[in-house]
C-alpha cells in the first residue's frame, strides 16, 4: 500500500499509549511555513510549488480537483512573496494555498456544483468566504470535487489518498482528499449532514464545522439554510483554525457573532476535566477494530486523568442519547427537505432528467409537509438544543467517532453519516481529529461542543492532539 | 392634477369622521376579481388586459417598469383562465398579475439591480418568492424600478402616480408606483430601512413588511441579511395579505416559522383595545398639515372607543422612545454597513467607478469596525427588541406615521425613512395603511406589531381600514 498506510502504529508522546495513533507523513503546514516566509528562508511561491509538485504526483490517482488556476496562483503567490519580503503580509492567510469546494462561488473559476445543470457555469463574484480569503492574499489553487449539489448521496471521481480503492467520503470529497494527500495545507468544505467531518475522518485530516451561522454561507449553493455550515479541512489544527478565523474576522456573517477565540494561533491547549462519551446509534455500525482503538483512546485519556462519563452512569446523558436517536435525525432530514424547496423544486421541474433520485425524493417528501409540521420540527430542534446544553453541564466536551470506521471500499458509497448528524442538526461546533489508526487507515475522533464556544472546543482539541497525537 | 388628487376629502363610514381620508380611485383588487373568475363573469386574461391598458395609459409618465414580459404574461393568464374554467385554480394567486422589484431574481427577465454592474444580467433561476408565485400561477408582468442595489440613496426614473413632479419614494419605487397607479393589484418590494412602507405611503398603497425572516429572501440581492425583508405592496389589504401568505405557505423560509395567520383571506377584523402612539424623532420633520390629519385620526379612534396611550403618560413608552432615538438607528445602520462587506467590497474594488458614493461610504465605514463592535451591536439590538416587547404589554399595536408627510417634490430625493427604521431594525411586522389624505396626497398610517404576530396585526389593520377607510 506504500504511501497509503504510513500512519499505522505510530506511538504518541504518551508513554505506554494504548491506542494506535495515526500519522500522515504527507501533511504540510502553512502556519509553520509562515515563520519561514517571515525569516526569509522560504517564500509563498516556493510553498505553492511544493503543493503543485504533490498535485502533479498524486492528482492522477486521487482526482481531487475539478478545475485549476495554476498560473494565476503563481502570480498571487509571487505577490505574497513580495509582501513578506517587505514585511507587510496582508493577513494571517497571505500566501496560503487553498482549495474551494465546487459549490462555493469563485469569480475566476467555474462553479459547477457537480451538476450538469451548472456545466461551465461562471459566477461573476466570489462567495463571502472566498472574498475573505482572496482579500487576505490566499492562493485559490482550484475547485475541488463534490457530488451533485453536495447532496445527491452518491460519490464522485475522487479516491481516498490512503487507498485508491476506497472512498474519500463525501460530499467535501475533493477538499479532504487534497489535504489528506498533502496537495494543499487546507481547503474549504461544507456540512449539511456529515460532509466535512466524514471525509476529513476518512482522509486523515482535521475537519472543523463551526457553530451554525458563524462562518458566512453567502455565495455557497444552499441545501438547507437551517443546516448548511461552511467547514474547513486542514492538515494541521493550526491551519484549520487559522483559515476559519480569517474568514470570520475578514467578512463576518450577517446577524451572527464572530468565531469565538478567532486568531492566527489556535487557542492555547486546555486540559479537559470531564468528557462525555456519546453512545448513539452509529455504534451498531462500528467494526471491532475501530471500537478497540476508540476504547484504547478512552483508556489513554483515563490514564491522563480525564474523567469520561457516559449514559451508562449518567441519567441525563442517557436521556439525551435516547432523544437524539428517537427520531430527531429523521425529522431533521425533513427540515432539510423542506428547505430544499428553493431552488431544487425548479431543478426538478425544469431539469429533472439530470437530477439525482435522492433530490427528487426529498422534494417529493417536502411537498407532503405542511408549514405547521415544519414549524413543529423547528420547535423540537430548539428543545433538543436546550437538552444538549443541560446534559453538557459540568463537562468540557462530547467525544465520539467522526465516522463509523475507516473509509469503506468503493467509490459510489461515501460512507455513513450517522455519527455526524447530531452536531450538524444541533448547530453546535465539532472537530474531526485525525488521531486513530485502524488497520493502517485514519479514523477521526469527533469532539463536539456548545453553541458559540468554538474557541473553547479548539483549546481542548489542541490539548488532545498534543497529548495523544503523533505530533 | 386630474387623476392625481382623486383621494382628497372622502368621508369614511364613521359618522362625523374628523380626518380627511384617502381614496385611490385607480385601485384594482385581485381578491375581488377571483370571485368573478370563479363565477365565470370575468377571466384572468381579461383582468390582465385591464392592467395592460392602465400600463399603456400611465407608464409613459409613471415609469414604474424596467422590463416587461407582456406576451408571456398573456399566455400565463390564459392558462389560469382555463384552470378557473375547469374549477381547478392552482393556488390563491392563480392568475394574479404581479410586479417584481428588480433586485429579485427572475429566470425569464433580466435582474439589473439598478446597477450598471448588472446591465442585462439574466439569472438562471427564480428567487424563492418568485418561484412560489410562478408555481401558484401568478402572472409575472415585469420587473419594477429600484435605485442602485436598493441602497444608493438616490432616486430613479419613476414618478409618483399622484403627482409626476413628486418622488414615488424608494427603493421599491416602481412596485409602489405601479400599484398606486392601478397598473397592478400587487407587487413585491424589499425593506432594509424604509423601502417598502415609505413608497407605499407616498403612492397611496398598502405596504407590508412582515416579521424579519418570515418571507424567504433567497435569490434576492442582499444589502444586510440582518435587516433585509421581503415586502408586499398592494392596492388592497386583501391582495397584500394574500400574496404574502401564498409566498410563505408555498416555499417557506429556511429555519423560520410560517407567516402567522397566513391564508387566502385577511384575518377577520379585530377591534384594538389600546394602541400606543409613538412620538419619535421623525415628528420633528412633520409639517403642520400632516400632523393635523394624524391628530384627527387619533380623535376618530378615541371616538371609536380606542384608548391611545403615549410616552406623555406612560413611562415605559417614554423610555422606549428614548432608547429608539438614543443612537439605536445609527448603530443599526452600522450593522447594515458591516453586513454589506459581502458582496459590496467586491463591487467597490472591481467596479468602484459605477458604484454610488453612499455604498463607498458604507464600505469605508465597515472597514473601521471590529468584530467585537459588531457583536456589541447585535447584543444591543436583542436588548431593545426585548424592551419593545415589554413596552407593548397590554396594548394591541403601535401607531405612527409611515412617512414624515406626503411625497416631496423632486425625483432625486426619495424621502425620509425616519419613521420606518424602527420596525425594520427591530424586525417586527409593520403595515403602511393608505388612510390619510394631506393636501390631496396620500400619507400612510403605520401600524407596528410584535415579532411573529403578523396575523394579529393584520386583523387590526383590517378593522382600522373598515372603520376609517374610504372603503
Amino acid at each position: 500500500m506504500g504511501r497509503s498506510r504510513q500512519g499505522s502504529k505510530h506511538k504518541s508522546r504518551l508513554t505506554g499509549c494504548a491506542a494506535p495513533i495515526w500519522r500522515n507523513a504527507s501533511t504540510i503546514s502553512f502556519s509553520q511555513a509562515v515563520r519561514d516566509f517571515q525569516s526569509g528562508t522560504r517564500t509563498p511561491r516556493q510553498f505553492l510549488e511544493g503543493c503543485l509538485k504533490t498535485i502533479a504526483a498524486r492528482e492522477p490517482v486521487v482526482k481531487a480537483f475539478v478545475t485549476f488556476n495554476i498560473e494565476a496562483s503563481r502570480a498571487v503567490a509571487d505577490e505574497a512573496t513580495a509582501r513578506y519580503r517587505a514585511g507587510q503580509p496582508l493577513s494571517m492567510v497571505d500566501g496560503c494555498p487553498v482549495g474551494i469546494k465546487d459549490i462555493i462561488d469563485t469569480c475566476d473559476l467555474p462553479t459547477q456544483m457537480g451538476s450538469r445543470i451548472y456545466d461551465g457555469w461562471q459566477p461573476r463574484f466570489d462567495a463571502a468566504c472566498v472574498q475573505a480569503l482572496r482579500k487576505g492574499g490566499a492562493v485559490i489553487v482550484g475547485k475541488t470535487v463534490c457530488p451533485e449539489f453536495a447532496c445527491s448521496g452518491g460519490g464522485g471521481a475522487t479516491t481516498n489518498p490512503h487507498d485508491p480503492a476506497r472512498t474519500p467520503g463525501g460530499s467535501s470529497s475533493g477538499s479532504a482528499a487534497a489535504v489528506g494527500a498533502g496537495m494543499l495545507p487546507v481547503a474549504l468544505g461544507t456540512q449539511t449532514g456529515g460532509s466535512t467531518l466524514r471525509p476529513a475522518s476518512y482522509c486523515g485530516a482535521f475537519g472543523f464545522k463551526p457553530t451554525h451561522g458563524v462562518l458566512a454561507m453567502a455565495g455557497v449553493h444552499p441545501i438547507s439554510a437551517t443546516h448548511d455550515h461552511l467547514g474547513v479541512i486542514g492538515g494541521t489544527l493550526d491551519d484549520t483554525w487559522r483559515v476559519a478565523s480569517h474568514i470570520s474576522l475578514a467578512v463576518g456573517s450577517a446577524g451572527k457573532p464572530c468565531l469565538s477565540g478567532a486568531g492566527a494561533d489556535v487557542p492555547p491547549a486546555r486540559r479537559p476535566r470531564r468528557l462525555i462519551r456519546l453512545y448513539t446509534k452509529g455504534w451498531a455500525e462500528v467494526d471491532a477494530a475501530t471500537r478497540e482503538v476508540f476504547d484504547a483512546i478512552g483508556e489513554d485519556l483515563a490514564r491522563l486523568g480525564i474523567e469520561i462519563v457516559s449514559g451508562e452512569t449518567d441519567r441525563g446523558i442517557a436521556q439525551l442519547e435516547a432523544v437524539l436517536d428517537g427520531g430527531f435525525v429523521e425529522r431533521s432530514v425533513d427540515i432539510t427537505a423542506y428547505d430544499m424547496k428553493w431552488p431544487y423544486e425548479q431543478y426538478v421541474a425544469r431539469h429533472g432528467e439530470v437530477v439525482a433520485k435522492r433530490i427528487h425524493d426529498r422534494i417529493a417528501k417536502a411537498k407532503t409537509m405542511t408549514p405547521d409540521y415544519y414549524q413543529g420540527l423547528l420547535a423540537e430542534k430548539a428543545a433538543i438544543r436546550e437538552q444538549w446544553r443541560q446534559a453538557a453541564r459540568g463537562a468540557d466536551a462530547f467525544v465520539t467517532l467522526a465516522s463509523s470506521g475507516a473509509a469503506p471500499v468503493g467509490l459510489e458509497y461515501t460512507g455513513s453519516r450517522t455519527f455526524l448528524n447530531y452536531a450538524t442538526f444541533l448547530g453546535v461546533p465539532a472537530f474531526s481529529l485525525p488521531l486513530m489508526s485502524v488497520a493502517g487507515l485514519p479514523v477521526g475522533l469527533q469532539l463536539i461542543g456548545l453553541d458559540g464556544q468554538d474557541g473553547a472546543l479548539c483549546a481542548i482539541a489542541h490539548w488532545l492532539m498534543r497529548e495523544l497525537g503523533a505530533g
